[in-house]
C-alpha cells in the first residue's frame, strides 16, 4: 500500500529494469547505431526539482481533497510520452499543476468544479495518467489563476454487478488489474487490455477511446459502455443504460472521447464478458509485410473476428524477441468462452496459405505459448523500457493510425519513409521504424508504428518533436487518422483541426460553451483555448 | 417510370391488396372484435383535398427545383405512421408544405438552403418518405413563412465502389432495391434491411438510425457508415473516410440519428458485406415467450452472432401465419459469405434445448423456407395493410424499445398491460396487443409490440395517440427507450426529452444553433422549436 508510483517513469518505484534489460537495450542500441559508451543520465529526485509556488490556496471546506504536496505536483505533471521522459530527464517540471485533487466520490469533483469556476482555476481531469499525447499536462496559459490535475484515483469501486445482462457499474479511477481482479469471482471480464492495462483507469479508457489488446470486433472501449455518469461545471450528465436506443444523436458518444474537455467521467455502466475458455492459436510466417497485408485483409472480410491477428514486420518481430528477421509475422488467434474455435482458426490458415503464409499450430494453451507468448512478454515490459532508452539517449516511441485497404500500401510506404527521412534530418543519421497492425476492420487496418533514433543529449525534445511531427504531416497528407487510439491531447491538435470538418469542430466548440461555459476542463485539448 | 407513389399509403398506386388479403384481414378482425359488418371508406384523391395556397414563391433560379405542385404537396405532408393514415383519411393535409423542392446535388441542396434562410422559410428533409414517428411533418408553427419538403430522390446514384475496402459512396436519395441491384454485379451488398426498404432511402436510414433486418452484429446503419457529406446552412461537413479512428468524439456520430435537425445528408461512404452464400436455420418452439427469451439471452451472450434469431409469442406468431398460437416461435438463422455456419447453428439449437426448446432443422435453403419464410412474406406484405386497416377503422400500429435482460421480465410485462389497459380505455374493448424480438444484444434485447384495436372511425385520431402515449409512457417511467429504431420525429418529442440528459439536450441544442443558426432544419426535431 505503501508503493509510490514514479514520478519520472513508468510504474512503481521499485520496478526498476533489470540489469540484463539494461544490458540487452545498450547492445541493441551499440548495434543500431554504432555507438560505443552511453552517458547514462540518472533518474532525477523530488528535491533536485524546483517547483513554482501554488498559484492556488486550499479553502477549508476542500482540505480533504485538494493538496500541494511536491511529489504529487509532480507525479501529475506529465503523461508517459517520449516528449514528457525527455523534460522529466531535464529536470523541467515547469508545467506542474499547482494543487491535486483526489475527490472520493462524484460530489466531491462536483465540489472541485464548483470551487474552480470561482477562482478561474484550470482543471485537468486525469486518470492513470498513461497519456502519451500530452493530454493531462497543465500548459493551460496565463487565462486561468491556476491549475489543478483532478485525478480520479479514489474513485475505484466496482458499485454493482449485473450478472444477467453481464455489465457492471464501475468507478472511473479504477487502475486495469483492480477491476479485472473484482470481476474475476463472477467469471466475467472487461476483456479491454491496452499496453497501459496495469497503470490506466476505465475512465481513461472511455475518455481517450482506447483501443484493447483484441485484433477485431469487441476491442474498443467505446463499444462497451452501456450509460456513462459525467459532472461538468453545469451539473450532472447521467445517460441512461440501455442495450441500444434509437433515439437522435447518442449522448454517451459526445462523451466517449471528449479527454476531458466536456465534462469528468466518474462512472460507467460497461459491457462484461465471460472469460475465454477455448482458444486456438498460429504463427504464421509470410515472405514480406504486405503479402502477410492482403491475408488479413481477406481474414478481417471473412466474418471470422479472430482475437489476435497482429501482422509484425519481420524486423519488427525479430527487435521483440519473436521470429528471425527474414519474414513477416502473423499471429493469428481465437477465443471463446462458449464454444470450440478449432474451425475459424483452420479457415483462418486456410487464407494465410492462400496467400503465400507457412504456419505452425501453436502447443496447447493457444496464445500463451511460442512467439505470441514471447511478443507478449516484450509487450507488457515495453512501456518500462522506455526511461532507460531516454536516460541513455535513445530516442524511440510510437504513432498509430487507420487506413481503408485501398489505400494501405502507399500510404505505409509514404508514412514509413516520411519517419525515415525525419530522422536522419534530425538526428544526422538513420533510426529504425517499424509497423504491426494492432487492430483491423473490414474496411482497412489500424497501422502501428514504432522508431528508435539515435539523439543528441542536448537537442532530444526538438529531435523528438521534428520526427512527430513529420510522421503526423505524413499520416494526415495520406488521409490517415492522427489517432487510432492514443488520443489527441495538446500534441496531436494541429493535426486533429485539419483532419476534423471545420463545421464539426465548432459544433463541439458550442456543446463544451454549453457544458463548460467559462472553459475551464483540460483548456486547448479538442477545443482551442480560449484567448 | 410513371409509376406515382400513393399520397395516401404505402408502395405505388397499383399496388393494392388483394381481394384475398382483404378477406383475411376482415376476418380476422370480424373474429378478434366481434364486428359483423366494417364499414370502408374510400382511399383519398388529389380532387377533393383543398390545399392552402402556397406561402412561399419560387425563385426564377430554383425553377428546375422547386414545385407547387398538389400531388407533390400531398405526398410530402405525412409519413406512414397510423396516425398519418388517419387524416389522410380523413382528407386532413393541413400539414401539407407549402412547396417540394427535388435537388438533383448538394450544390442544389445548399441553393435551397441559402434561399430558405432569405426567405425564413423551414426545411424539412425526407428520404422515402416512411417516417412512422412524424420525422417528416412541416407541422412548424408560425414562426416561418412557409415550409418545403426537401425530397433527396433525385440524389441516387452510386458513385463509387471500392472493392477492396469493399465499400461504396452512394448519394443519399437512394432507395434500398436501386441500392441493392447496383451493387449485385460486383457481388456486394449493404445487407441492411428494414421493413421500410422499398420505399426507404440510405439518407433516411442515416438520419434516423435505421435497425436493419438482421438481429445482431452488423446490423444498425450506424455502424455502416464509413464517412459523410451533409450539407447545413453554415456550409458542408465532410468526414473523413476511416475504418476507425480515436481522435475525439466521432464526427459521424452526432449526424447519425440527427433527423434532419442538424443538415442534410447527401452522400455517404458506407461498408459492404460478400452475398452470403452459406446458410443454415430452424425453427424452435418454446413453452412460453419468457423461456425463449433466456434461450435467446444465453444465444446472445454466447458470441454465436446469428444473422436472426426472432423471437414470436405464440399469437404473434399465428397472426403472421406461423405457428399454432399455443407456442412461441424462435426463428434462428446463421450465414456467411466465407464459411459453413452449421456449427453455429448447432450450438444455438443445444442452447434452445437447454431451455426447453424443441425444434425443426428447415429444408436445404435455410432462412428461405419453413416457417421464417411464412413470416417473412406477411413482414414484407404488412406496411401494405394499414391504409386498408384504416379504411375499416382498425387501429394497428407497433412500437419498439430495448432494455437491459435483468430487467427484461417485469418490463415487457408491464409495457404490454399498460397498452392492453390504453386500448381499453380508448376504445372500450379489449384489443391485441403482441411481441417479439427484433433485435438481440448480449445485454439486451429490442422487444417489438404490435397492437390491433377496433376504433371508433370520428374518433380514430384521439383514441391511437392516446394508446401510443400510454405505451410510450409505460416505457419511459420503466427505464427503456421510446425507440430502438424508429427514430423521434415529433410523435416521440415528449418522451425523449425525459428519456435523454437535459444537459445533453442543451449541448444539442448548442451544436444546432452553431449548424443551423436560423432554425430552419426541421424546426421541433430533436430540438424543441424556437419560440
Amino acid at each position: 500500500m505503501d508503493r509510490r508510483r514514479k514520478f519520472w517513469g513508468w510504474g512503481y518505484e521499485d520496478q526498476r529494469l533489470t540489469p540484463g534489460e539494461q544490458r540487452m537495450i545498450r547492445a541493441i542500441g551499440a548495434s543500431q547505431f554504432k555507438v560505443a559508451q552511453f552517458e547514462e543520465t540518472p533518474v532525477p529526485q523530488v528535491g533536485e526539482i524546483a517547483l513554482a509556488r501554488p498559484r492556488l490556496s486550499i479553502p477549508r471546506a476542500l482540505a480533504g481533497i485538494l493538496t500541494t504536496d511536491p511529489y504529487e505536483r509532480l507525479l501529475h505533471t506529465y503523461g508517459r510520452s517520449l516528449k514528457d521522459y525527455i523534460r522529466m530527464f531535464a529536470r523541467d517540471f515547469r508545467p506542474a499543476p499547482d494543487l491535486v485533487a483526489y475527490p472520493h466520490s462524484a460530489e466531491d469533483v462536483a465540489a472541485v468544479l464548483a470551487w474552480a469556476n470561482d477562482e478561474n482555476a484550470a482543471i485537468i481531469p486525469c486518470g492513470g495518467g498513461t497519456s502519451v499525447v500530452g493530454g493531462i499536462e497543465a500548459a493551460v496559459g496565463d487565462g486561468f489563476s491556476g491549475a489543478v490535475s483532478l485525478d480520479l484515483g479514489k474513485l475505484a469501486r466496482v458499485v454493482e454487478v449485473d450478472d444477467v445482462s453481464r455489465a457492471a457499474r464501475i468507478e472511473a479511477g479504477i487502475l486495469g488489474p483492480a477491476l479485472e481482479a473484482a470481476l474475476k469471482p463472477a467469471g466475467l471480464t472487461l476483456r479491454h487490455f491496452p499496453q497501459s492495462f496495469e497503470f490506466s483507469t476505465l475512465g481513461g479508457w472511455i475518455a481517450t477511446r482506447s483501443g484493447g489488446h483484441y485484433a477485431t470486433l469487441y476491442t474498443q472501449i467505446d463499444d462497451f459502455v452501456e450509460s456513462l455518469r459525467v459532472v461538468t461545471p453545469r451539473g450532472i450528465v447521467e445517460t441512461r443504460r440501455l442495450p441500444a436506443s434509437g433515439a437522435g444523436p447518442a449522448p454517451d458518444r459526445l462523451f466517449i472521447g471528449s479527454e476531458g474537455a466536456l465534462g469528468v467521467i466518474t462512472d460507467a455502466w460497461v459491457r462484461l464478458q465471460r472469460r475465454p475458455t477455448f482458444r486456438a492459436a498460429a504463427s504464421v510466417h509470410f515472405p514480406t509485410f504486405l503479402t502477410g497485408a492482403e491475408a488479413v485483409r481477406v481474414i478481417s472480410q471473412a466474418g471470422l473476428y479472430p482475437a489476435n491477428v497482429r501482422l509484425l514486420e519481420p524486423l519488427e518481430g525479430a527487435i521483440a524477441g519473436a521470429g528471425d528477421g527474414s519474414r513477416a509475422l502473423l499471429v493469428l488467434a481465437f477465443e471463446s468462452a462458449d464454444h470450440p474455435v478449432e474451425a475459424a482458426l483452420a479457415r483462418g490458415l486456410e487464407i494465410c496459405a492462400d496467400h503465400g503464409g507457412t504456419f505452425a499450430r501453436e502447443a496447447e494453451g493457444g496464445a500463451k505459448g511460442g512467439a505470441a507468448a514471447v511478443w507478449r512478454n516484450t509487450f507488457i515490459r515495453m512501456p518500462y523500457f522506455k526511461e532507460f532508452q531516454v536516460a541513455i539517449g535513445i530516442l524511440s516511441a510510437t504513432f498509430e493510425t487507420a487506413i481503408t485497404w485501398d489505400r494501405f500500401a502507399p500510404f505505409y510506404a509514404g508514412v514509413k519513409a516520411a519517419a525515415e527521412a525525419a530522422i536522419v534530418a534530425a538526428t544526422g543519421k538513420p533510426g529504425v521504424v517499424t509497423c504491426r497492425f494492432t487492430h483491423v476492420y473490414p474496411d482497412g487496418p489500424a497501422p502501428y508504428f514504432t522508431w528508435h533514433a539515435m539523439g543528441h543529449k542536448a537537442a532530444l525534445l526538438e529531435q523528438a518533436q521534428a520526427i512527430a511531427a513529420a510522421a503526423a504531416d505524413a499520416i494526415e497528407t495520406s488521409g490517415g487518422t492522427v489517432t487510432h487510439h492514443h488520443a489527441v491531447g495538446r500534441d496531436h491538435m494541429p493535426w486533429y483541426v485539419k483532419e476534423r470538418p471545420a463545421l464539426f469542430g465548432a459544433a463541439l466548440a458550442a456543446a463544451k460553451a454549453e457544458l463548460d461555459p467559462a472553459g475551464l476542463l483540460n483548456p486547448g485539448v479538442l477545443v482551442p483555448a480560449r484567448p
